[in-house]
């Protein structure tokens, strides 16, 4: 089942989209938004299955799916909670900052608690300050899930997957040292994140979902050119199931939680990756080809998200279609909050 | 006005409280949870006002106020970020973990994204599968904003806060310093928060408010012995404004954010306190009571919270009533998830 948020209010209104994403019901008479969907899946999820195969068979009424009309699957959520599943990733990055990683990084996964009260829609714009804040796209994969019990083992974990999504989790990568530097997290050096117009059941991805990850690449393109498509399953260090678990080891999580994989990275040629263009799979992130720059000729040349820059998102199934939609994203300048 | 979340469902009865604690009138019929009253504040806030009146002068059905009914005030939120404001804790803190404080500290405060999507009553138990993990009580206070515009000024943001509670922000000491390693915050070292049973508008708070904190002692008892009596103001680096600002800088808020002003610390003969029966103002968490003891003797010598143990925190007005309702957990052993 494949399903959005339209617009409306704080919450949007809950719709269910076709399998392509071209046509689209209401569902919002079944339950008015996704948060109220998930506070009791069991009761709902079947009756917007239902509605969900007659869509698919043109057997209800339906609307034109417009991507743009669509805020995040969830507007706002209680809890976003997005993980390092990538070490090469984390590799690079360190690297970068000239900083090591440490071997427990390969056992205990990195995890961050991110602001869930103020997504932005995928089609919205990354307003930000001042470009100086060093503005970067992470493309990653999602999971949404029902409650999860403290100490949930990592089996159990998977059963609680009900749907995934994908993410930009923007960053601010000029403000990010301060905060790793004190040592509790990201406040300031993560904007605001857009997640993909549609959430979909794992049984959307066929034989692509299994071991609590996918087996397809994740696209993403910079101002109209192939950026990255790295695969989502391969040097994966974590699974999704894993990372449930691990936010789970010490409190209940509530239902509509929000786990991220972290920046999507396959290793390639000693883990420093090739752009498209160069026969590789290219980048999940700007810090990534920056690190491979600063290593291969001494200087930082790609520069970080300006103005008026565009970061595009998606997945495609076997077939080369779209599973969640698109998320696309320009840069604006943020003009100062009214008075 | 005064407001409380009766226990129901996922986000409780919304409930108005008389001044002095003793009588209730729901409100759900106004707005039905304390979330959807801040989602529209304008709106609610002079309508719930109105019955407040109303019930301080008995002109209402009303019933007894049972503060154990409660959940915390918002049982969910949608953010829940937690400031250090009281640089004498956190360099009680980290010198017991042998770690210097960045002189940035003294400008720049520390704040981390809390767990939001399951808080416990302010009754409840503190459920924890392991004495191990050093399980702690924080005693603070929190506000809770509307709308806060990203980039908001400090003195623009006291205007956005609406609402002020206790919490205990419970912390497990023994998992905190793996993950400030990490860098990237907590998510396994806090258990699940618990709110005071009332939060209150500003102006419950009279004189004893302004400057963007309470001249009052924060009140914590455990195992039913004074055990801190620090006054919220004093030694207060950062005040709640300041910190609102803080949260806003690259993101909008969304109402009912919750934001914290860390363990209550007063220094006293050089910062170390003193316990109440010494004569001092005592401590609003067992860290720093180590922290004295490791100086002083060379040794930890208070454990951490055992099961069974109890803490209690509350505020009382210059008359001696509790403004907020008593904070009251145990320790409980969790016996693990169910299948």
């Amino acid at each position: 089942m494949k399903l959005a948020s339209l617009k409306d209010g704080r919450d949007g209104q809950l719709i269910i989209v076709s399998r392509d994403l071209s046509k689209a019901a209401d569902a919002s008479d079944i339950v008015p938004t996704l948060q109220a969907a998930l506070d009791d899946w069991d009761l709902y999820a079947p009756q917007l299955a239902a509605r969900y195969e007659m869509l698919n068979a043109e057997k209800v009424d339906s609307f034109d799916f417009d991507q743009t009309a669509c805020h995040s699957p969830l507007p706002r959520a209680y809890t976003w909670m997005d993980g390092s599943a990538y070490l090469n990733h984390v590799e690079l990055v360190r690297k970068a900052r000239d900083a090591e990683v440490p071997e427990s990084f390969y056992s205990d996964p990195l995890m961050y608690q991110g602001g869930s009260d103020s997504f932005i829609g995928p089609r919205d714009p990354i307003v930000a300050a001042d470009e100086a804040y060093g503005i970067d796209m992470e493309a990653e994969i999602t999971v949404i899930t029902d409650d999860v019990p403290m100490g949930v083992s990592v089996k159990d974990a998977e059963k609680h997957i009900k749907l995934i999504m994908l993410v930009n989790d923007v960053s601010l990568r000029g403000l990010i040292p301060n905060e790793l530097r004190k040592g509790f997290g990201f406040v300031q050096g993560k904007a605001s994140s857009a997640f993909s117009p549609v959430a979909v059941t794992p049984d959307e991805l066929g034989d692509a979902w299994g071991e609590g990850t996918i087996d397809l690449p994740l696209l993403v393109d910079y101002n109209g050119k192939p950026f990255g498509k790295a695969n989502v399953k391969q040097d994966m260090t974590f699974n999704m199931s894993e990372l449930v678990a691990h936010a789970a080891k010490t409190r209940d999580l509530s239902a509509g939680a929000i786990i991220g994989s972290g920046t999507v990275s396959n290793k390639f040629e000693g883990g420093e990756g090739k752009k498209i263009e160069d026969g590789g799979v290219g980048y999940s992130c700007i810090a990534e080809i920056r690190m491979i720059e600063k290593i291969q000729t001494g200087e930082f040349i790609t520069p970080f998200m300006r103005f008026g820059d565009t970061v595009g998102i998606e997945m495609n199934d076997a077939e080369g279609k779209s599973i969640f939609g698109r998320i696309e994203n320009v840069v604006e300048k943020y003009e100062g909050p009214e008075a």
